[in-house]
């Protein structure tokens, strides 16, 4: 038997916890059919208490066997054993919103994120919103300007956890406007695919990364560079514009899924071919 | 020797009118070059005074031989001899910005209209900024409400002046996060192509529509269906997010040309493929 890592959840932030929870009560329902124990990672956030408890509430109504706040704020602590060991029968790990730079700086590498890497790669799922989000693919945006607030464009890419490979994830897609930033993320890395997902929305990625669903209210804006076929980035002081040409896009709703490996939409059903 | 109709600048809106003042000097050196009199039609604007004096000064300053202002605000005056004459002889049109169902319902299909038409038909540039960018094309978008700021996209298509066919624009285009309200126009429309022009940015339509430069300090997105291979537009109540795959992006900033007919990038010299 081929083991699989495990589902992801990468969801655009600002999720329904009132509502009807379609976001979290998939991701709880994944959870409860591989054994119900969820982590909940606040690293991100710097209101790791009152974060971590209200998902805490939100996924033990919604069914978890258990639930375990991991309050780590230190490269220390990320290397305790105490931490490491309640990894160990984690069905699945939940990351909150906050600040990916947080994640990146006081996880990356450590014993805890290795036990995390292992746990993953023989099951766990691993759910993120918000900077949870941006931190699971290989590449991460970490700070961009957008053009609603400024004058230019400006992108930082980083080294995220590597989840996901050859995808560049970006959230609160349309609700902060931020198509111009993940194309110009594109620009500059056309061997990723730019992954926009918008508010309360989510990607369920399954069967170890080769293919994701779209879950939520909102929809998943995908950008695909690699058949384009030129690029100017005019780097120079005055302008960083940019001037790109063949650029793959699709927009995605919910109950569609797309496929990774060949990165194109798989069709359901009930859709209508035009 | 055959006739071409006149060059259009369409422009994003809030172009530079105290700095270098590029965009603007680009059309009224155009205008000079065949002959220099320009027309201001107000009609989009609620302040036509103040609005049609502070381009009058900058046309005159940038060169422009005679400035008319054409104060058309209702269908009666549209249909007046005294404005129509005044079309006659005019190197160039620019409509100012505003809102563009006053354009439409106050200036198309009267006598007006008909001469600007004809005149344009014989050569006379026509220029306009936000709404008098927006009623440009055949197709315009008359309202719509973005993620920013609303739950919903929402879309609404009008019929424009139709200088360009075939084309769909939006202007303030990323300063006011249009990507999405683009898209879906473009989902419901794919025969026709969306160009969103930033801020400060135009397109200049030369040879008789034939193809597009860029101008001025940011970019222009184009969004072309027509190779889409997928739509779902979910036109239930509870939801109008679409689904649709396939899509060609194209960026293009100061520059670069676009060739309209064929749908693609004219790559200029100076340019790096890749």
């Amino acid at each position: 038997m081929i083991k699989r890592s495990g589902d992801l959840f990468i969801i655009g932030g600002n999720e329904d916890k009132e509502g009807d929870l379609e976001v979290l009560s998939i991701f709880v329902e994944d959870a409860i059919s591989s054994g119900g124990k969820i982590g909940i990672l606040t690293t991100a956030t710097g209101y790791p208490e009152e974060i971590g408890s209200e998902y805490r509430d939100i996924f033990l109504k919604l069914g978890a066997s258990k639930v375990d706040l991991l309050h780590i704020n230190t490269r220390e602590k990320a290397d305790e054993e105490s931490f490491t060991n309640q990894v160990h029968g984690l069905s699945a790990l939940f990351m909150t919103g906050g600040d990916q730079n947080r994640l990146s700086s006081i996880i990356g590498g450590t014993a805890f994120f290795k036990e995390v890497q292992k746990a993953w790669q023989n099951g766990m799922i691993i759910a993120g919103t918000s900077a949870g989000a941006a931190i699971m693919s290989r590449h991460m945006i970490v700070s961009g300007k957008t053009k609603l607030k400024h004058d230019k464009i400006h992108v930082e890419i980083g080294v995220g956890f590597g989840f996901l490979e050859d995808v560049v994830i970006d959230q609160h897609f349309s609700q902060r406007a931020r198509f111009g930033r993940l194309l110009h993320a594109i620009a500059h890395n056309p061997q990723v695919i730019g992954v926009g997902i918008d508010e309360n929305t989510a990607i369920w990625v399954k069967d170890g990364g080769k293919y994701f669903e779209v879950i939520g209210e909102h929809s998943v804006t995908v950008i695909d560079g690699c058949k384009l076929s030129f690029v100017d980035i005019a780097d120079e002081a005055e302008s960083d514009e940019v001037t790109i040409t063949g650029v793959q896009l699709h927009s995605i709703a919910k109950g569609y899924q797309f496929d990774l490996e060949n990165r194109k939409l798989i069709k359901k059903e009930k859709g209508s071919a035009q």
